[in-house]
């Protein structure tokens, strides 16, 4: 599989876990502390660390340790994968619904 | 878990697989026979089927059958939860590079 393939594959997978979601929900207004962020969640802080390492290693955040603090913060280039794909979809979508409505005049001029 | 919530992670992982957006891709340009599809991709009919279900299951895609041949075509509506969470991200980095101008803004005017 080609290795862009395996990046697209693995930042769907992190999207496809409605805590994880919140979490790049979250650091869209900011970087903050694991601490912080667990806070917000009804689940064990080693359970949410599992959803932090999963959106570290696919690139979505970034994360820094400062003592015993540790920071999160949003890599919005790795979410524009998923826009780059969604963009591609539509690009097939417009040349198709183009040749249909060429095929319509063609044939209107041409019956 | 809320039923949209629920909605998107089915569609998140229907699209973590590279056989499955090829597939996507491939419905853009119109609909298709499973008999078709499958030929694009290296792998036995079931493994392939599989994958249709899974698509099918998420909404992602209709299939309807008439005699021995089930043709597949795409939904584009389902894939429209992807853009709309992307644009809920944007709408709140937006909102946030607003206030971060705002406060340097003010900054310069009353230092």
């Amino acid at each position: 599989m080609a290795q862009r393939e395996a990046v697209v594959d693995g930042v769907f997978v992190a999207l496809a876990d409605s805590t994880r979601r919140a979490v790049i929900s979250r650091l869209g207004h900011g970087p903050a502390t694991v601490g912080d962020l667990a806070h917000d969640f009804p689940m064990t802080l080693p359970s949410f660390m599992k959803h932090v390492r999963t959106l570290e290693a696919t690139g979505l955040i970034r994360t820094t340790k400062s003592g015993r603090v540790r920071t999160c913060e949003l890599d919005r280039a790795r979410l524009a994968v998923v826009q780059s794909w969604l963009d591609e979809q539509r690009r097939v979508w417009e040349a198709r619904t183009d040749r249909l409505e060429q095929y319509v005049t063609d044939s209107e001029e041409h019956p």
